[in-house]
């Protein structure tokens, strides 16, 4: 039997930049999207290659994410918003409690899409190998363009010999997002990777990594693990620091050369950051890419992207604007174009100004 | 006391080009614009200048039409469409029973703006004193632009002499609308001014001309002019050729020397002809011109327009497309620009085929 790794499913943030499509009461892992959600997806992906899979989310959402998993899926619901390193290490401590200091815990974002389902098992079979052997693993995509939206893996020398080599590579250094020249440099370098978030330990391994920089955090996390669901768990919890497990553990441990990196090469992956990367995983109809029932009339506007939600009665037309991007959502039209994708996150920001949010 | 005319004001056409902002059931000049309509404008402006006022329209509009204007304002309902000279015929043909074969008649279409009303009533005047002199006047618009929209008419020599000049001019020609280089070879030359379609004469001048070419359509209007309300005179109607009073008077007319045109310059006139044209008219709200109760949210797209019928809960925000032109009307969602708005019909004609109303 394969060795398999207990999954973790962080599902937070709202996916500003698919405003309003997503937001804080429809985040973008639960998105309706040609039958499926992004979330189910990931754990439809997950489940051959997991013993346990656990999401976590808010408490907000909790009810909401929990009807909408298989069953066996743990969801857990935290209090208030602490980040990624607080939700991770959680699951992880009570992965540890329930089966071993030795467990294989991997973290997978809830909202991204994997196209190539037998790369990621193998990607997976070779980082959980590598965890094996002590290392804290993150999984790197190979680049396909200068972009500027991820945090870039600086890859060093191949790790293990002869058996025991999984073709990780040691992780000199964790990038932040580059300007566009810098990830030119990047893409011709080749020894940069993206930073897909992904990240795969034993229990002992990330949580004795935390301990090194934030001792009273993997504490707490660690008695947390063991009084979860109880009424003193919330106040515990409340008191736990808000930070990134890219700063609290991946940082530090590259470092301390205590992190490798498996390179996943036509993945299929793609973090759905935007409607221009949505609209690729989008059913094209009349010229556009859609989402919804709604067949657009589209005349001179080529990869025009559609967004409907429920509203099976509505038309829409475009003339003569290339990548437009138009959104129909209630009571709201956003129009812009795909190329200005990444900035409807201003929109959301002013939408939320005009109505006194601010 | 000024010299007055019978205004008459062919109220018909769709207006396919601010689709589906004006549409049959609700044509370009009773659109909702800032508190009045096209319509009542051009009603208004015709007021100070007229004894009498005549609109014709569809039978299917008529009744709408005579709620919405003033007491007094006679409103002809033609029981098919048969273009605009039957219609302006009809009216002149009731005028002349009514006030005589001298009346000055004067035609305008009613979904055109005029914002200077001093320059319009000069040259009014104008006109009907040069067609008291005998001739078929029309009032042609200083061109500001190559405009490729509008048919031109070639200016000649200047008419009368001493008190009787009018500043009016022969026409030599009218021509029809000339592609862009055409345009501003018009431009350039000084002697072409844009056809408004504003045409004023006496009743008896007017059909007199019209027999000349067409004595039977002449008679027929004549005829119908007696009976028009009795059950008799919509079977005579559907015997009236279609033909636009351009063809059927102003061409041949211009040929044989007998049509003089009156220059208006500055007068703001605009046939209101898409939504780049209709934008100038509107008020500006949050960095877009806008007809409605919704002020858009606007980020990086300058010159903007957002189009809403009744709908005041709704939300429009626009990024990074300069001159947008997203226009929301019920289920329909229209989204272009400025520089492409005349293509707006190809978007109607589109909307009727995927309806299968072809």
């Amino acid at each position: 039997m394969t060795d398999r790794l207990h999954a973790i499913i962080p599902a937070g943030g709202a996916g500003t930049r698919l405003w309003p499509l997503s937001r804080p009461e429809c985040p973008k892992y639960l998105l309706p999207l040609d039958g499926t959600t992004l979330l189910a997806d990931t754990l439809e992906r997950l489940n051959p290659l997991s013993s346990s899979r656990t999401v976590v989310t808010s408490a907000v959402m909790e009810a909401k994410v929990a009807s909408s998993v298989p069953e066996g899926v743990r969801v857990l619901g935290e209090p208030t918003a602490r980040n990624s390193m607080p939700a991770i290490g959680l699951a992880a401590a009570i992965v540890e409690v329930r089966h071993g200091k030795d467990a294989i815990v991997g973290s997978f974002a809830a909202d991204h899409v994997v196209t190539n389902q037998a790369v990621f098992a193998d990607v997976v079979s070779r980082a959980i190998a590598q965890a094996r052997a002590g290392d804290i693993v993150t999984i790197g995509i190979t680049p396909t363009h200068p972009a500027t939206g991820y945090g870039y893996i600086r890859a060093g020398r191949i790790l293990g010999e002869g058996e025991t080599r999984t073709g990780a590579r040691r992780v000199e250094e964790f990038v932040e997002k580059p300007d566009r020249a810098t990830a030119e440099r990047y893409l011709a370098d080749g020894g940069y990777l993206w930073n897909a978030g992904m990240f795969v330990a034993s229990c002992s391994r990330l949580l004795d990594e935390l301990a090194c920089a934030h001792p009273q955090m993997a504490r707490d996390l660690r008695h947390l693990a063991h009084v979860w669901g109880t009424p003193q768990a919330a106040s515990a919890w409340s008191l736990l620091p808000s930070i990134a497990i890219d700063h609290a553990i991946a940082e530090p441990a590259a470092a301390a050369g205590r992190v490798a990196v498996v390179e996943a090469p036509d993945m299929g992956w793609s973090d759905v950051g935007d409607f221009d990367s949505l609209a690729e995983f989008l059913p094209v109809k009349e010229g556009a890419a859609i989402t919804g029932p709604v067949e657009p009339g589209v005349i001179d506007s080529p990869d025009a992207v559609c967004v409907t939600t429920d509203e099976d009665t509505e038309e829409i037309y475009v003339l003569g604007i290339p990548g437009a991007v138009v959104v129909r959502d209630g009571r709201r039209t956003i129009v812009t174009t795909r190329q200005q994708a990444q900035r409807v996150t201003e929109l959301s920001a002013l939408a939320n100004k005009q109505e006194g949010h601010q």
